[in-house]
């Protein structure tokens, strides 16, 4: 999912962003013969995300610098873990190394916090997905973080997927409408999924063939009773309030998908250093 | 700090993003005489940041959108405040809101989170500063959010100031060396800051005049001690395991600069919403 | 569809590869207070597409162009209709004129292409599409003329709807397994089209529920026997062979959707000219 | 003539376009390991054009991707033939194939046009030539597919070479003035084009020394007493209502040069595929 | 000549990179309500070039600065003149300050040069233009500059007039074959240049109706000669060794064009002050 | 200091400015298999600078041209010394010539006066650096070729110092208040100028603990005053005034740094050819 295209000019950007009119230190202090070994360490439990990423990072910059990973995407880390050895030229190494870290510690820390929401609900069916609360121009590195965590993925932007939301339901007359207009006018290789609020709307969203239906804020007890009226006539997605505590209890209600901000949004980063 | 151009730019690219092909849920329900009204409110309680931003977003889809804020960036909001009022046209006011949101949720996110470290250290002349460990791409906006959260600012990038660290001192022999080397070479209008793991290291940098001396996950006590040998010949900055809970007793050593990824690397987001 | 910012930056790029190092005849004959009037006119018969893009190329020349369309995007026009009056500064018309005219010319030409099409099919109540045949960097605006012409609109990209086509099914073994396999890990946001060649494949995709169907190079017949064969379970998708002197019969079958790259790929452009 | 620069990044965001967030068939159904072998083939006759901008869409995505060519660009090709072997990891193969193709479709399609044209005046000395009529940021291919096609070309845009319009001239007051202004003011290395609509504005142009002359909607009497009135003093462009049967009789009157924007705008792609 | 999309975009990047990260002197010391007043002034004599850039630059970085120009692009100034009177708000002013007179410094320096050489041939009919000794990127701005001195140009880059130098002759063979080349194979909107190193060649080049003659490093006998040799069949252009003090000898020749580098390359800038 | 991800970025736009369309000469005069040799020669005496630069041109256009240097940046050559071996392709070799050319002559022609000002003062301890009056976009060159000259460098832009200058007290009302409004808002990373121009301000700025203190425009009587005054508790830097004769004398009066718009805004370039 990564592109590699994409992935390398965004990677150039961010040294740009970084580098600026040189590093003054290590242009001064690393001789074009000095060359340094380093590991890159864990000293947090997670899920390592980014690998690739970080490669991209040293490749950028020369063509010399050597990586080797012992773990991969996806895999499961534990502090003191030695994740990579990485030798090179000194200057190069020292230019990249921040923002190499940069990018795979926030990348395993969304994959880290995805886990963790994942394995809540490991018993049931659901499975987590991600939201449209990204970082602004960092998506596509965070949904993947969130497709290593475990979880799975909602739409990418407002272009391949059709949602409808209480402005729309406002703007259009009714739920009927809007997905009337809406099959209308969109492409047939798109679904439709209405935002419910009450059972309601539920009903109605089933009535008019729905592909999936969001039940947005609901009390448990209330998304139990949704499941029974949609009846497998729709993917069923719970949103809203979806917590680390309260996950396990919104995937016993035979959701298929429950979408959360927080594994990324609130994600705090993983804890990874390169010691030279 | 927030420069017209580069926010333009930034956010032009985040809308790209967030619409690909289109909206295609947007377009097609709302038409062209559609006019919402809305507000910002908060749903927690934090230091707001971004305003200017936000605007921004729906300014680049419309000139028909009015947006007035009751707050400004670095005020105190409390769960419940209306921040703004938005009207316009029903089509970009739904097309711009995540983007909108999503600048400003991380923006006053991060200022929330630096807040409360120097809320923390309130008696003391420290200041809490952020690091290098920022976003990719995204590093403008997480320092400017620091700075209206109340903290300061450490160097943007790696040409700004001279930062010798342990593998800069290996690479030149000594402090002594690396600093004369630098001196050397670098412009005299940048300052020269050496990271110091112990009390010798200390010294070597005060006998150097380093500008700034920072102590590399050091005691409280050795701290204490740095300060006295330092005794204002530089400017003393404390890193490494900066939490809440440790960063009072940090400044109570009598260090000038507190460093701390954790205000921007682990700062949830706040949360605000758009109600229409 | 059309996004302002996309769109912006597309015509900025038209203009700088048309203009070169400025256009050394209106520079140097068109002095500072020399205005035009012009009229938009047709000179053959067909779709009219692009009036907005129209007026972006020279809105980015001069504010001081004023254009008045009497059609908009969808209309049908006939030769020999003035399309728009349009005044202003003599230099900034003439240095848009020939960018403006490629954008409209070509987007008026593929939704009149695409009227063709959909106007032959018209008792029936399948939908003519496009495909992924478009020029490269140019596919919004041709997607944007296809549905202006009255066709509907296949997926933007490889992102947004999965398909599976004959090599797909190879690596994964059969259909079922194909199928599987991404239920598994797309998006339940995104839909599943498989490719038929079959009516032995097309059971297999009705068994495992994709979500559309496509007939591939089928005969008339074959499709007609598809189409009872799915009964609704699927969107029906017929591909291949579409001319607008088959498209008719296609229709007749009862697929529900036709997907052609003619409509985009060997539409002429429009007769349009600016007359001053 | 094509730039190698220009094409990567011109190929580069069509990548981009097309793939968007990820190929999300091919991603989950291609191991890291499968390998697929393919042969480009055409299905129609024609003119091959586009060999190498279709190797680096393929190189773009992957160093292990390899194309062997059995014809190259300008080559006749006929229903059937093997044009390329091309062999690599599958998943690589399967995300550039639609961009590959839709480049060397499009542009061996306008090189077929072109020759039909030049073929079509083969007896004569003249040349086809193509216009500024080309689609937007695509012009490069455009103007390099016509002349693979045997078909010479007109100035790259506004500022290689001055073309004298009937705006131009109202707007000077008469062609002599409109010449005699810009060899005051253009550069000794750009010549200076005149439209003429009448047998009187062909003199006139003579009579400066115009250094081509446009024969601009004459008929072909006209533009034979044209050509004798130039009388090798200038180059002789016929344009205006060339279509493949009237282009030989064009050519029969002794100009030079007859430009047309159908071999451009008009031609419809040829039909070449992979075959895996 | 100065396209506007092209100087904003210049202008812009320029900004960037004299911003960075922000003006840390200005945004803290100057409020949003401080407003300042100043005056353009010329410190040395010479010709004024790039008044709409001078304003390009304010204008992108706030609507609100009024700037008035007591004289235009052209006009000669003499020490001691008054400009333009520049007003707005402070903070944006002194931002834009450094870059604005950056390109008026530049581009008016060029401006000078050019009319001394241009005045120290007044009394003959030859005309001083520019080369491809550029700074890279800015060629745009240099060319004008060029134009505003009262020069004339040259080729804009390497595509818009053919000139064959002594290694495109050794590569074809000899001048006759290197221009039949080309006529055949470029376009027939450009002309053909043929650099000479002697009288032969010069006769050479004459033979086959060169449209452009330069005559290389001659000395002023040769060039005499070659005039006469050229007698008016082609432009003549003398280039090499052209200096302030040797140029109007040059020009006495009776060359209609004389290249020199020197005009651009080795202006240096006038100096032009902003006194608030 | 030059970062090869900017020199690269940089190249490519120059590229793409002096190609166009393409090299119509040489691509239609140079066969695949021409192959040529050549001699970067030095015509003038001067510094060196830029050769990585010239090594980037000619490697973004192809992979076969080989370089070899005989001399490296900062190295004096002079007339007539043999700078590199050059071989490769005729066709990239010749499209590339000019771009390289540029580069380095720019680049060396400010390396070379930059050294002149930095023998001139070679008995004293002074440091000749630049400012920012540099060639928009062209920056990072600039000031590396300063720094090979033997230089020092000024700060890169706004960002990285703050310099207080006369407009900035008198929004602060005096450089008490200005300084002391920076130390409170600007990074504890960044130093702070003053520029004086009275000694009356020396001595405030001293008494704030300015990091640096520019005399601005001073008399070097006066400057020798201000030295003692400050009596190295800040760098002292002149402005102003400083040409190739003043140089020495104000090196004389003890201060630390010396900047000067001139060896960059004033250097003509230095005369380095190809000759194949």
């Amino acid at each position: 999912m990564l592109n590699k295209l994409y992935v390398e000019d965004h990677v150039k950007a961010a040294l740009k962003e970084d580098i600026g009119f040189g590093d003054i230190t290590t242009e001064n202090l690393a001789g074009g013969n000095d060359f340094l070994e380093g590991e890159l360490n864990t000293r947090s439990e997670g899920v390592l995300c980014g690998c690739e990423v970080f490669k991209t990072v040293f490749r950028m910059l020369s063509d010399n610098i050597k990586i080797k990973f012992y773990f991969k995407d996806g895999d499961n880390i534990k502090k003191g873990d030695k994740i990579a050895d990485i030798s090179g030229p000194a200057k190069e190494l020292l230019m990249g190394e921040r923002v190499a870290l940069n990018y795979i510690q926030r990348m395993s820390g969304i994959a880290t916090e995805t886990a963790k929401y994942q394995n809540a609900i490991a018993p049931f069916s659901a499975k987590i997905v991600d939201t449209r609360k990204t970082t602004p121009n960092f998506r596509m590195f965070e949904k993947y973080a969130v497709k290593i965590g475990g979880g799975a993925l909602h739409r990418f932007n407002l272009s391949d997927c059709a949602m409808i939301k209480d402005n729309h339901i406002r703007l259009a007359g009714s739920i009927t409408n809007a997905v009337a207009k809406l099959r209308e006018n969109i492409s047939h290789a798109h679904k439709i999924e209405v935002e419910c609020d009450t059972l309601e709307q539920v009903k109605e969203a089933v009535s008019v063939n729905a592909d999936i239906i969001m039940l947005d804020n609901m009390t448990v007890d209330m998304m139990r009773e949704a499941v029974k009226i949609i009846n497998h006539t729709a993917v069923v997605e719970a949103s809203g309030n979806v917590r680390l505590e309260t996950v396990n209890e919104i995937a016993s209600t035979g959701v298929d998908i429950i979408s959360s901000s927080a594994i990324v949004a609130k994600a705090p980063t993983l804890d990874l250093a390169l010691d030279m």
